[in-house]
C-alpha cells in the first residue's frame, strides 16, 4: 500500500552513465521516490531523452550541473554516481549540509585512510568522510546502513564475492588464508564512453583477460573479509572482459585447510545466513548460477562444488543493480524505512 | 491505489515458451492479478523454478497439465500461449463455459472463416470463435475488446507494421495500394524449443533471409487494412532472423500516389492519432526507432522519412511484450477497466 | 604452380583500418605479391604489431606516413584504403607517376563529374581520375579491369546489390523502373574509430535503421544500372545496423512489369551471367543466402523468390571480402594475369 | 615450392561436425594433400554442401558412411573426428590394416589403461591402442610424433593449459605442486547438435559455469605433466561457457614456491621453449593473450603476471584450430615431413 506523504525527494549526481541511468529507471519507477533533479554535465540543460530517448514518454526531466549544486532543490537524499575521485568532493560538500547520501563511487569504501593511500597510491582529501562513511553491503551491514546519513556503495565485483565468502570465512579456520577470485565481467562495467578496445567489433567475438597484476576491489575485498571475519585473508584477483552488456560471474577457489568440510555443511552455513534474505538464492545442488537468471532483477546467485580439496563458490548478479544501482536502492530502503524490495521487484529478464 | 478486492484470478496455458514466460513475469508483478495456475505439459507436476531458475524465490508454482484444465480453479481470464492449432481446442472448450480469454496464438486472428482457410490452407474447426474474437490491437480496437469476452491478440510483425499504417491507410489515396514489409526478427520469436539453425554458433554471427516468400502474418496484416481502412491493399512481405534475443525492427515502404503528402503531414496524422496513447511514441525528426529504445517495455517506436517518392516507416517493438504478452496484459487491462499501463510500467532495458 | 619472378611489388595506403587490415592480411598470403610498404598516420614509425598484435609472427612491416610517399620505394601497383576526399588527393599525386592504382575510397566511383557533385555536393578536384578511372566491379567489367591502370573499387553495398541485379536489368522491361533496397549491414563497416553509437553495449542487443533518407551508394548503383543496362532505373535505399562483426544481407524489391517472366527464367539469367565465375554462387531453390556462408570469402551468394508479382532477391557478402579488399584483389589479379583466385580461395569461415 | 608427386591422400571420420568442418576446409586447402574421402552417418550418400552451403563452388564431395569402411579408396592417412568411445573403434580396425591415423577425439590420450579406467570409469577396450599412440602435442612431441603411425590430438583445453606449463615444470620446484585452472570456453566446443542450453537466446546474453566438480581433461593435463616434468601436480579445474563461436582463454594460476622466480625468468624460460616455434607466440610484456588475436589461426598465444606470489598465466587459441584440427594437421605434417605450417599459414580473422 503507498503512503504517497512517506515519499522522499531524490537527487542524482551523474544520471547519464550506465550506472546513473539504471538508478533512474529503478527511481522512476519506486513508489516512495520522488526524483528531483539529475546533473549530468555532457547534457546540462537538456532533456534526459536527448541522450535517452528510451525514456521518452516516461520523463521529461531536464539535467542540471553539479556546478549548480547549491541551486538546486534541497532533498532527503541524493545519490552520487560521478567518477571516483570527483565523487567525493561533492559528497563532502553536501555532507556537510546534512544531507542523506548514497555514493556509489569507490572513493568512500575503506573506513581506514591508511588502506585508501596503500590501494589508491595517494592520500585521501577528505579522510574524516570514510571514517564516517558505511560500507553498504545491503545483507551484512543492515543495521549500521539503517543507522547511517553516509553509505559508500560497494564495487560491483567486491558484492560478487564478498556475500558468499563472508559467512564461510567467519568461521574460523575453514580455508586457508589466500584464495583465487577469478571474475568474468561485461563491458557496462567499463562505462558508457566509447573505448577503441570497446569499440564493437573489437570486442564481439572477443575475449581478454585484464587486471591480472590486481585490481582496487582486490583490497575492498581483502579489508571487508577482515572486518567480517576478524582474519587476514589475501586473494589473487583477475578479470575477464566478455562480449556481454551486463552481468558478473564470479568464480572463488579456496583450498580447505585440514577442517575437511564437507559440501552440506557450506550448504548449511550459506543457507542460514541468507535464509531471510529475498535476493540471496543459493543454487545447490544441481545447478550453478547463470547470468540469464539473476541479469534484470536484483538478485544475487550463489552456488559451490568441492573439487579435491578445494572449494569453487560461483556466484552471479547483475552489475548494473545487485552491483550497483539496486544495492544503492536497497540502501536506501534501509536507510528510510521502506520495505527493503521496494523499487527492486523486477524479475530477471531471463532472455 | 490498490484496491485488492478488485484483483481477479488467471490462468496460463502454455505458460513456460518464450511468450508464456514473458506474460507470467509481468502477471507476477501485475497489482490486480492472482495467477491461479498455469500450464506446460512439458514440466506438469512440477515447479515452475525447474525450467526456468530464474523465478527462485519469486514464485514456485506448480505447473499443470491442460488435460487436468476441468480440475484447475474457476479463474477470471484464461491466456493461452499454446502453439497454433493447438489453441483453438482448449479455447474453445473454456469459451462455452462462459470464461473470458486471450488468445495470443495465430488460431482467432481472422474474423473471416474463408480468409483464414485461405491463409492456413485448411478450414476452421471453430468458425463461431472467429467471428466473437476480438482483434486486440489495443490502439485502435479498444472499444471492442472492452466488451468482448474473447480477443485474439495480434501477432509480433502485424502489430509493429499495422500501428503506424492503419491511421494513414484511413486516408484515403495516399498511396499506392501495394507496398513492401521488410522485418528484421529476433530469435526468441521463434520459440524456445531447440532448432539446428538457431543452436547457437550457427546465428550468432549469421543474418538470414526467411519467409520470403510470404507469411502467414502477411495476411493478417491486409485483413486488418482492409477492416479498418476500409480499401484493398496488399503487401509484399519478408523477415530476416538477427543474432538478437528479442525485438523486431519493421521497415516499410509506401509508394505516395500523386497526392503529394508532405513529411509534416505523416507527422501529423500520426501524431492526432497516438497523441494520448502511452505505448505509441513517433519519433520525428532527428531520430529513428532503435531496439534498444523499446526492448524490455511495452512501447512500440514508429519513425519514418521521406524518399523521393516513398515513405519509408521503421518502427521498433519488444516482440516478447508490445508484440505479444505485454499487448496481452494492456487488452487484459481494457477489458477489466483497470489502468491500461497497469503492470506494463516497466522503463527500456536500454543496455 | 608459382614463379616467383613474377610477383609484383605493392603499397597500401591507410593500412590500419578495417579494409586495409584485411586487404594486408590477403596480401600477405597472396603468392605473387610483396608488401612493400604501407602507410598509417597514426601508427607511423611503428610495427604493424603495435597497432594489430594479430600479426606478431606474421609481419613486421613497419607503417609508414603519405607524407613521405615520395621516398617510398617504387611498388607495381598501391591500393588507396585512405578515407574519401583524402584518397583522390594521393591517387593523383601517385597517377601522375605512372604507377597502377586501385582506390577503395568512394572518390572515383563515378565516371562523370557532374553525377558526382550531385551526389557529394561538392566539385570533384580532380576530375580527369573519374574519366580514366574504371570500375571495378570484377565479374562485370572484367575485360576494361585488365586494361586499366585505375581501378576505383565499388561500395560494399553497391557490389552486394549490383551484381544480381545487373544481368537481370539488362534484359529490358522484366521490371518496373523503381526498386527497393533494404540492405542489412555489419558494424565493420563503419570503420575502426570508435564512435558512441557503436560502443559495445549500445549496439550488442540493439538494431537501428540508418540512412533511411538516401545513401552515396544509392547514387552509385543507379549510376551502374543505367551504364550496363542503357535505362534509367531509380531505386529508395537503406541500411540498417545490426550486432554483426562482418557482412552484409541486401534484400531487393523489384516489381514485375507485365512480362510476367517465372522463376526459373530468372533462374536461367542469373546462373547463364555468373556460370562461370567461382566467387559468385546462385542458391536456387530451396535455400537462400545467409552470412555464414560467405563470411571470411570472396563469394557473394545470391538467392531469390517470386512473392505476389514482386521479385525479391538476397544477396550476402563479406564486406571486407567481396564488399572491399577481396575484390581489391581480385580486380589487382585481373590487371597484373594473375589467376583470378589467387589469394582468395579461403574458405567461408561458417562459425 | 609444391612437389604434386609428394601429395597424399587422407579420408575424414566424421567430416560434418565442427571440428571435422574445420579439419576438411583446412584440408582442402592443403598444397600436399587430396582429401579422398569424408565419412557422415547423418548425410551419408548426399554431398558435403547439403548439410553445408558454405562449400559450393569449393567442394561436391559426397559423404560415405564408416559402415563402408571396408570400401572406400585406401589412403595415407584418415583423421578421426568421431565421438569418444565410437572413434576408439575405427581407430582399431584401421589400424590394424596398417594406414596412419590421427583420432581427434579423447578415446587415446592416456598411455597408461589404468589412468584411463579412472578418468572415464570403463575399462578401454583397445588398451594395446593406448600404449602405441603418440600424444599430439606438436611443439612438445614433435621427434615422437614424426615416428608415429598414431597419433592421438590433444583436448582444447589441454593444449591451452600445456603448451604453457610444460616448460615452466620442467624447472623443478618453481611452484606449488597444485594450482588452478579456470577456462573461458566457447560453444563451438560443445558442438554442432543443438541443445537447449545452447539454443540461441538461452546462451546470447548468458554465461555459466561448467564443470565445476572437474573434467577428463583436467586429468589429461595432469597426466602430460607427469610425463613431461617427472612430477606429480594436481590441478583443480573449471569452464565456464561464453556467447562466443570460438576460441578458448586459459586462466592459470600456479602459487610460487620459495624459489622466489620473477617475472623476466618466467619469460627467459617460455621464449627459450617457444623461440623457433612459429605458432606459439609470447605476448609480454605490456599486453595479453585475447580470442581476437588468434581465432582463424593456429596461433597460441601465451601471456602472464605475477601477482603477490602467484604466476598467472593467461593463453589463447581457437579451439577449433590450434585447439582440434589446426594442431591435427600440424601432426600430419609433422608425420609426413611437410613443412609443419603447410596448410595452416591462415591470419586470425581478428574483427
Amino acid at each position: 500500500m503507498v503512503f504517497l506523504f512517506m515519499s522522499i525527494k531524490v537527487g542524482i549526481l551523474g544520471a547519464t552513465g550506465y550506472t546513473g541511468v539504471r538508478l533512474f529507471s529503478i527511481l522512476l519507477k519506486h513508489p516512495e521516490v520522488r526524483i528531483r533533479w539529475i546533473t549530468s554535465e555532457k547534457y546540462a540543460g537538456k532533456e534526459i531523452t536527448e541522450p535517452l530517448p528510451c525514456f521518452k514518454n516516461i520523463s521529461n526531466i531536464v539535467c542540471s550541473s553539479v556546478r549548480d549544486l547549491e541551486r538546486l532543490e534541497k532533498v532527503d537524499l541524493v545519490f552520487s554516481c560521478l567518477p571516483d575521485g570527483i565523487s567525493m568532493k561533492f559528497v563532502n560538500k553536501l555532507y556537510e549540509t546534512g544531507i542523506k547520501l548514497i555514493d556509489l563511487s569507490p572513493d568512500l569504501r575503506f573506513s581506514d585512510p591508511e588502506i585508501y593511500r596503500q590501494t589508491f597510491g595517494i592520500k585521501h582529501r577528505y579522510p574524516e568522510l570514510l571514517v564516517k562513511s558505511v560500507y553498504g553491503l545491503s545483507e551484512i551491514n543492515r543495521k549500521k546502513i539503517r543507522q547511517s546519513v553516509l553509505v559508500s556503495n560497494p564495487g560491483c565485483y567486491s558484492t560478487s564475492v564478498l556475500l558468499p565468502l563472508i559467512p564461510l570465512l567467519r568461521r574460523k579456520d575453514l580455508f586457508d588464508k589466500k584464495f583465487v577470485i577469478d571474475i568474468k565481467a561485461s563491458v557496462s562495467g567499463a562505462g558508457r564512453a566509447p573505448r577503441p578496445q570497446f569499440h564493437f567489433p573489437e570486442i564481439n567475438i572477443n575475449t581478454t583477460a585484464e587486471n591480472i597484476s590486481g585490481h582496487t576491489q582486490k583490497f575492498e575485498i581483502q579489508n571487508i573479509i577482515r572486518e567480517t571475519s576478524g582474519e587476514i585473508y589475501e586473494s589473487i584477483f583477475t578479470t575477464h572482459m566478455m562480449p556481454l552488456n551486463r552481468g558478473i560471474l564470479a568464480t572463488v577457489y579456496l583450498k580447505l585447510s585440514d577442517s575437511g568440510i564437507k559440501a552440506d555443511e557450506i550448504f548449511g552455513i550459506l543457507k542460514n545466513c541468507f535464509a531471510r534474505e529475498q535476493f540471496i538464492r543459493i543454487i545447490y545442488p544441481d545447478r550453478l548460477p547463470a547470468l540469464n537468471d539473476v541479469c534484470g532483477s536484483n538478485y544475487l546467485d550463489i552456488g559451490f562444488e568441492l573439487q579435491d580439496n578445494f572449494l569453487i563458490i560461483v556466484s552471479a548478479l547483475d552489475n548494473l543493480i545487485k552491483g550497483a544501482s539496486g544495492q544503492a536502492v536497497q540502501n536506501m530502503n534501509i536507510m528510510f524505512g521502506f520495505p527493503e524490495n521496494s523499487g527492486l521487484e523486477n524479475v530477471p529478464y531471463y532472455v
